[in-house]
């Protein structure tokens, strides 16, 4: 029997997906922006804001017309107007002993350069107000261009848009984002036991649970999932499924149903018979997730994945994720959010494998630690996965870890 | 000048959205399902798996057969057949000292009940193999029904779905989901001083920030926005607006723009001239975001957010958020993901207000404890919300923190 392999680490495996490039640039309106990543950097066109604006309800006033004011000794300012919103600052110039009532974010009269809370004054009548408390030069006011100087760097090339920063850009009247390709990402499940999910199985077939999971678990991390249903065990049938994920054009082919041994072979298989695609790593070095195949043609993936779920679901989210985030372009760090949980009891490993443990989590008593409890279960079950909360990594160089002892937890997004 | 008003804390915000209900069901195939929230408890309608299954490649064997072998004394059984993936358990029975070549998945031949792993077999021939480790009945396989029996509970009313548990459903045969209706948000910002993104503002008026920065946030949370634009400084106009968003019909109206006290005052005239409206809440003592208001029409809730988009950020993360995360129909605990990170330097606040203060994060040295840095500036800026991750939460109990303390923050997504 057939099937030994070289087996490499996952940080090895990593280091193999910085031999696929960002995805090309296409131009978005800003609406559909949410989540995408920034194909260049965007520097601001006009400064921003364009005007000097008051950030309190009050009276925009020259600063020193109210020093050395007080509450027992009122400067008297003479209302020249009130600056409605919306209306341009050189409608009204403040001579000296002059003020104009504002709301925030109005613009300053010309010659303001500041403005007194409403709090700190009383109008008298509606041409006089008295002022209680001095302000300085700048006080209450953001001037032109405080925000965005004309030319500065909004956000960097390698941005995943937040709304905050849709917003941001809304405001300095950029529309459309120039940003990277979403992965477009083939999916096969393989297996002459399967049957799409809304058949009913004839005796010793199974509903194809893959597709579907693969399927969400693309479109959750921002690529575009083209489910290309089942094909059957044959290196034929497999070959030709993966020309087609090739013409459509796909950036990433995702087969799963290749875990046991005979299978793993004939995904290799596949792989060898595709011109110019080269095989650049068969086994990890972790469990599970083992039997993981990685192939190239050009600038397209080719991932074997295993054929369980369960197994499919922890090789996605620690070699396929980061693919997907570097075709996105993203320069941040990828991969799901971390925590240090603490071990409910004793779970065994081996030294030199790195194994991910499906945890349920919850906070205890003392310290408010969070408490990791292994999900276990037989490797074919479903109904772990749905219990679980993450995963819990246990690193090479340990045979295990120790109840109470910390680790770290990947949180299912 | 008008506008004092009774602040309430945040709890008793939250425990004012209880008000409102879930929305209603709809069904959804399975393929749009991922981030819904089910409607009803899902039961499995046949046990799962239907068959005994192998969970490792091997030979299929009568555990009785193995009792008792070794490396040296290896049992010798009989090869009656392999299983082809997908075939029928009925078409092969094994009889005392007969084996069959099973893969992971293949469904267990008549009489077999245990599997014994490839590694621990030798093949003499095409009829015979050594068997070198004994198995008990059970071992590498599992069961029919052992995943899920027929009628059990896989996932209840109120669970948002995963990626996994699309997964689940599509093993169980379940390709239509009963999910709560996306909430439909209408947004409207108002402004005499405002114009839309795409246009260059005359001296004076600026572009709308705010609609952008909704409406992504809106999605981001899964509800479905409704950009209504900009109208002006008009309790009309304004009314008109709210009207319009309630022929949609939407479930949730966000108005931005009255943070200014007059604004505020007509935020809430409108919302009193609405007929069947009652005014909630106005006034919640946070900061930023104290203007506040929330009123209630039946089950579509109104709020009036403060003009600033900084400000109005903080409130949909929590104040809007939970509201729609229950309008969804959700039970787990809403809001955003929290972690406790240390401050980089003295907070200072106020006892009475909760304060949420913009920060940085990064990793510090120091047992690699999570650092907070706030990323002050003036309210009106729009910088700081790009440089920030997240916010720290200074509680209604505290004059602020000391450097190195320990907080809360409510990171970004």
């Amino acid at each position: 029997m057939q099937g030994f392999f070289q087996l490499i680490s996952t940080a090895d495996f990593l280091g193999l997906l910085e031999r696929f490039q960002p995805l090309a640039a296409e131009q978005l309106p800003l609406v559909r922006g949410l989540g995408r990543v920034l194909a260049g950097d965007i520097t601001v066109p006009e400064p921003l804001p364009p005007f000097a604006r008051a950030t309190m309800d009050g009276f925009a006033v020259r600063a020193r017309d109210t020093f050395g004011c007080s509450d027992s000794e009122p400067a008297l300012l003479t209302i020249a107007g009130e600056i409605a919103m919306g209306s341009p600052a050189s409608e009204l110039a403040l001579q000296p002993g002059q003020t104009a009532a504002i709301w925030t974010g109005g613009a300053l009269p010309v010659l303001a350069d500041s403005v007194v809370m409403v709090e700190f004054t009383h109008r008298l009548d509606d041409l006089t107000v008295e002022i209680q408390r001095p302000v300085a030069p700048g006080d209450n006011v953001i001037r032109r261009g405080e925000d965005y100087e004309l030319g500065a760097v909004v956000l960097r090339r390698g941005h995943k848009l937040r709304p905050q920063d849709l917003g941001v850009l809304a405001g300095i009247g950029i529309t459309r984002a120039t940003v990277h390709r979403r992965p477009r990402v083939a999916i096969i499940s393989t297996g002459d036991e399967l049957v799409p999910p809304d058949q009913k199985p004839a005796p010793g077939k199974i509903r194809d649970i893959n597709s579907t999971t693969l399927a969400a678990l693309v479109e959750e991390c921002g690529g575009e999932p083209l489910a290309l249903g089942i094909t059957s065990d044959s290196v034929e049938e497999l070959t030709k499924g993966c020309r087609r994920a090739l013409a459509l054009p796909a950036d990433v082919v995702l087969l799963s149903g290749g875990s046991s041994v005979g299978r793993r072979d004939f995904t290799l298989e596949v792989f060898k018979r595709l011109e110019q695609t080269e095989v650049l790593a068969h086994g990890v070095s972790i469990r599970p997730g083992k039997p993981t195949i990685l192939a190239r043609r050009e600038n397209v993936a080719f991932f074997g994945l295993p054929g369980h779920v369960g197994s499919a679901i922890v090789v996605f989210h620690l070699l396929v994720r980061p693919l997907l985030s570097r075709l996105a372009g993203t320069t941040a760090i990828p991969g799901l959010r971390r925590i240090i949980a603490v071990a409910s009891e004793q779970i065994p490993s081996v030294i030199g494998r790195e194994d991910y443990v499906r945890v349920a989590l919850h906070q205890g008593n003392i310290h408010r630690r969070i408490i990791a409890t292994p999900v276990y279960g037989k490797s074919g079950l479903l109904n772990p996965l749905v219990r679980s909360d993450g995963l819990l990594v246990i690193h090479r160089d340990t045979e295990g870890l120790d109840q109470g002892e910390e680790a770290e937890v990947l949180l299912f997004p």
